[in-house]
């Protein structure tokens, strides 16, 4: 790749950028499209749909300073502490950058350039020149300016490695201020027990009572056992989208409804016969709760309930039966974050879809490579030619074929991998984890491992011979095998980084398919003002991922190609400004993980660094560094070692919360008065929304539970 | 080596037991040996030193069947849950010797004799066949009788699981039925605290308490800070052993000594020097205690004791602090079973102490049998004859020659392997265990793992060209190296059985080194009665890895060589009747594992079995039976995936006792008016010997603690 190449793709994607924000800027402030980009602050009632004024059809970047406004305290509160993990996560990066970025660009960099390997540098037309000269190849084999690279690995790894302790340690105090601060919450005094032993004529509920009563006796509060109820929570999602339905086209009581204009005639909605069926379900649905209520369909667990945290801590810590089997405890999720559908299945079947769900992944991350490539093969002007020949005309332009076979391989690759999160969303809520948090984490593993091997790694692989099985067995030979390969492609990564990272990012800003969903509806029914306005859930197991990728190409290729390092920098002063607006007006925490997506990004960081330890002792290998490849190899240990230490050192705090904390809370609700409200509320805090009394009486005007949902009188 | 050099072997080492346990018999009839032989009975009073009886001197076999009358429940009470776990991994080889014997005789033994690989059996003369004719060796390549070899493995493999399994589980339940029936003990409701964090101004007492009394008020009672004691406890131990030599000279209140018969005179026993000298020491040790007491010298750990089992166990699963790396909690050991010194010492001495003693052992291990090799070395015919001219006619006669060049090797070997395990327990002793049976289970596994090595690899590495380095890299040639190179070793390890396991465990019997000690005491002092009779504690971590060092051996060569198993059950028949014997008389446990023994001949027998499969797959691959190779790979996975499986449901009881466990005795305990007593005497069982005050008074007559010990009057 050229410098001249270079420049024009980073022209027009700033071009692309400010073009973005503009349109943005005059986009979000449409009263229309509020609940696209407002929807947050719609709902909070802090932002108010402004009309005909013609302000909002000038640019303006105010927005872009308020979104730089609000303190981490506030964030804490708008979106908990994952939002502020999130938002650490860019800040540490953007720390990072600049430190690397300032080593790579004033000290690398012109080492890079007045090395002498590969031809000398055009100063007469800087444009002509390759990239290759500004990276560590234009150095000559065994040339001492290899030592600055070797002094400035150690250096970046002792920031990185420094910085991500504080982090670590800044996260953890936050989770337990976080916990000092909160109200008491269900979860924090129930534990989930799994694996209850059958006992020969008792019940689940009762064998749960009597142990606990027996073993815990001066905490034990209630329990709440668990009950197989996959097929009647069918029947009421069914008969709730249905009374959705019916409602909508039903005026309120002493509202008159003025007839909207539509495109289907009343006659075509028989709500008579909608309110038929729906009483029929209710009425099912009240038989199904009381048969799933009997002891033949309970499920061998139960959440259990203590009157104090450390009451709650100590059955969870403590080892309970003979048989290890049994009695498996566990901390609770949120009453509203438990993945109901899960305790359904039985052992059997939850084994069954572990196993086959992690070769689906792996199969999945190893051969979604193929017809996405297969795909992209099309995309060459001859096989374009072939499928469309009307097309010859406009592809003999130049600038159209550069195009076309410049963007739209990466195009092609950059959609599918948008299908990649829903997909692994769904493999992990089917994987067994019991609530919402545990599947969002497993996936966003899922995600950052599959971005790493596909992008990363088929990439390198695809540019090398590197892809033959024999040389992964030698351990030695891989590591040249990467420093020859990783350098080759620096070049596509600083463009993959200025294309992709940059309007990817911008286009998340504009939340495409929101956008498109609510222009179709406002040209179906234009006046109708839309009544149940959702906020979209925050998920960080889609963005977390991304972000990640680019910190790890941003320390692989630190020393290779310190090109790469401001633009990378920019990359992440737009993810600052855009994901501190998609959190401020959008996105709503529907659950919080308390902050457990840091190791994962610790990890995912001291793989990078010993990614690039690896390629480097690779490079100094086939640069006849014989000294310095060997001082390199106590790198990649120490950083094991280090990471080690955070692990013992802080991993604790994420799992459990130390019985100082606990006794310090508890001690605080001794005195507060509002607990015996809270207690009364935590015995039916976890009951199974599918056994919950149906609430449809609004529809019918009324509000006895008993009576049949919809009085015949009402129809 | 041919069979009739085997039948010679079997011939003089069945001899030497006969007459062994003839000598053994009348030995311990007479009343001189009473001590050496029958200490423990001695001291409980079961046996009187019978005098002037002419039965003493004719050889019976009674004593045999004594020692298979106790029950298990009589081992437990008189030596504990070790004692049973010992003689469960006896009684647990027997069976497996059997089951495989008869296997291995009935079937394989006829199986391979028939084979024709080697040349043909000479029925003529039956002794001068060699051994190799009864081993899997003579076997022809693809011989369709492997296929007895492989139904063989399969069968015995899993009959072991089956046993380990139910072993385990019975050993398990045993701990919880020993705990049950057990006394409330002080380490039942104690716990251990390291790493208490220093606050400023207040003592390591004051933080201790604080803490407890905030975090675990409802159950915690008492704690006991440690001190640094290192200095005072070696006069003490001086003082004591002065005091003991002064006391033995000195006639007991109003009893008339006798002088006895000595070789010293009375004039070189100054009394009067010593007993000022221990004055002034007594002195000394007041004043040391007093300075150690003092909040300077504490140690940041303690003894922190609970009211209730449950309490205990609450405080130390539960994570503690907000910073993991502070009050560490681990059960606490029997109150005389803490290894004291080792608290004194700083964590950089600590941590620097493990690292040292880890490569310590691995050199050991790696280096001892060079020394060794060239020791024997020295015991070839030329050798001795050029260091011991004068042996030159002795040597020359054919009997001594063999038996010197036959035996001496393997006795020099034999005697070095003796040495080895006091260094390793001394080894074990400043590694950092906090008790002595910790001490003992560590130098126990170390044990293990350096038999096998020094005698199992040792002897394979040496036999074949194995010892080169680059065929470790490779792991399917290690195999098939391993399936050449230990069947060739299969005759000598027969022999080994034969000489050293059979007479080996017999000189147990004898106790050599305590019996040559008793006799010059007697013959120096031929009329004083012993006044402290000790009875030796048990020493698992020496028996232990030989017993299961011979089980190895067993199963190793159980489908190459099924000669080897007559000799091996033989050999396990004759440990039975000599350590149920060595129990019953001699040792007394000083402090109980809790069985914690089992799961390491759990997984030396899991190791064994894998050892087992991996040559196993290496024959049938020399052997060019393609298929049954493929066939056998799972096995050692099934079985490494069985291990996890027990580790995963037994290893827990071994732990720690789980909570329905707890809260049953902590309910009988509540109606048990003794447990007062028992919470007065809890305070102080974890106090310091070194800072215990000093009962010397018996010498001096004067009852006082605070007096001077010995009162000038006195002396």
């Amino acid at each position: 790749m050229l410098v001249s190449a270079l420049l024009m793709s980073v022209g027009i994607n700033s071009c692309l950028c400010v073009l973005l924000f503009i349109l943005y800027s005059v986009l979000r402030k449409q009263p229309h499209n509020y609940e696209v980009f407002l929807p947050r602050r719609l709902v909070a009632g802090t932002s108010k749909r402004r009309r005909n004024k013609v302000a909002r059809y000038i640019p303006s970047v105010r927005w872009i300073w308020k979104s730089f406004k609000p303190s981490e305290q506030q964030l804490m509160e708008s979106s908990g502490l994952d939002g502020v993990v999130f938002m650490r996560m860019i800040t540490f990066s953007l720390k990072v950058f600049l430190f690397a970025g300032i080593i790579g660009v004033f000290v690398l960099l012109p080492v890079n350039c007045f090395g002498d390997q590969l031809i000398q540098i055009d100063y007469a037309d800087w444009s002509a020149n390759s990239l290759d000269l500004f990276s560590v190849a234009n150095l000559k084999i065994r040339s001492k300016w290899l030592w600055v690279h070797f002094g400035a690995i150690y250096l970046v790894t002792a920031f990185v490695c420094c910085l991500l302790y504080l982090e670590f340690r800044y996260i953890g105090l936050k989770r337990i201020e976080h916990f000092h601060s909160s109200k008491p919450q269900p979860q924090q005094f129930t534990i989930l027990v799994r694996n209850v032993p059958s006992s020969d004529g008792s019940s689940v509920s009762d064998t749960v009572d009597k142990f606990f009563r027996e073993n815990h006796s001066s905490t034990y509060m209630s329990h709440v056992v668990i009950h197989r109820t996959s097929k009647l929570r069918s029947i009421v999602d069914n008969a709730k989208k249905l009374y959705k339905k019916v409602k909508q086209k039903k005026p309120e009581h002493g509202q008159v409804r003025k007839p909207p204009m539509r495109f289907f005639s009343r006659k075509d909605t028989p709500e008579g016969h909608y309110e038929k069926v729906l009483q029929e379900m209710e009425h099912n649905i009240r038989l199904g709760q009381a048969e799933v209520s009997s002891p033949g369909k309970e499920v061998r667990a139960a959440f259990v309930s203590f009157e104090s945290r450390y009451g709650a801590a100590m059955a969870l810590h403590m080892p309970q039966s003979i048989n290890p089997t049994y009695w498996l405890t566990e901390p609770a999720p949120e009453p509203h974050d438990v993945h109901w559908p899960f305790f359904s299945a039985s052992f059997m079947q939850k084994w069954l879809a572990k196993i086959v769900i992690v070769f689906a992944c792996l199969l999945l991350t190893v051969l979604f490579l193929v017809p996405v490539v297969l795909v992209q093969g099309l995309t060459n002007l001859s096989a374009l030619e072939y499928f469309f020949p009307f097309l010859t005309l406009i592809l003999s332009m130049k600038i159209v074929s550069q195009i076309i076979t410049g963007y739209l391989p990466s195009l092609i690759l950059q959609t599918s991998l948008k299908i990649v999160p829903p997909i692994m969303e769904f493999l992990s809520s089917i994987q067994g984890h019991i609530c919402h948090s545990d599947i969002q984490k497993s996936a966003c593993n899922k995600v950052i491992w599959f971005t790493i091997w596909n992008v990363f790694f088929a990439t390198v692989f695809s540019g090398s011979a590197f892809y033959k099985l024999s040389v992964i067995l030698d351990p030695k030979e891989i590591l040249v095998k990467l420093a020859v390969a990783v350098p080759a492609q620096a070049s596509f990564f600083i463009a993959y980084v200025v294309t992709t990272g940059w309007t990817d990012t911008l286009t998340e800003l504009f939340r495409v398919v929101p956008f498109m969903v609510s222009y179709v509806k406002r040209s179906l029914e234009p006046t109708e003002e839309d009544n149940e306005l959702e906020v979209p859930p925050m998920r960080y197991h889609r963005d977390t991922p991304r972000v990640l990728f680019f910190g790890l190409l941003g320390i692989t290729y630190f020393f290779l190609a310190p090109l790469i390092l401001p633009f990378i920098l920019l990359y992440f002063v737009l993810a600052y400004i855009i994901y501190r607006n998609q959190f401020i007006n959008v996105y709503e925490p529907k659950y919080d993980t308390g902050g457990m997506f840091w190791p994962m990004i610790h990890y995912t960081m001291i793989f990078s660094l010993v990614l690039m330890h690896a390629i480097a002792i690779g490079l100094f290998a086939l640069k006849k560094m014989e000294l310095a490849t060997y001082l390199l190899v106590p790198l990649p240990v120490f950083t094991l070692l280090f990471n080690e230490f955070c692990r013992k050192r802080f991993m604790p705090i994420f799992t459990a919360y130390p019985a100082e904390v606990l006794t310090k809370r508890d001690k605080e609700d001794q005195i507060d008065p509002r607990m015996s409200e809270f207690y009364s509320k935590l015995v039916t805090a976890y009951q199974d929304p599918a056994l919950l009394p149906l609430r449809f009486n609004s529809l019918s005007g009324s509000n006895s539970l008993t009576s049949p949902l919809l009085s015949s009188s009402e129809v």
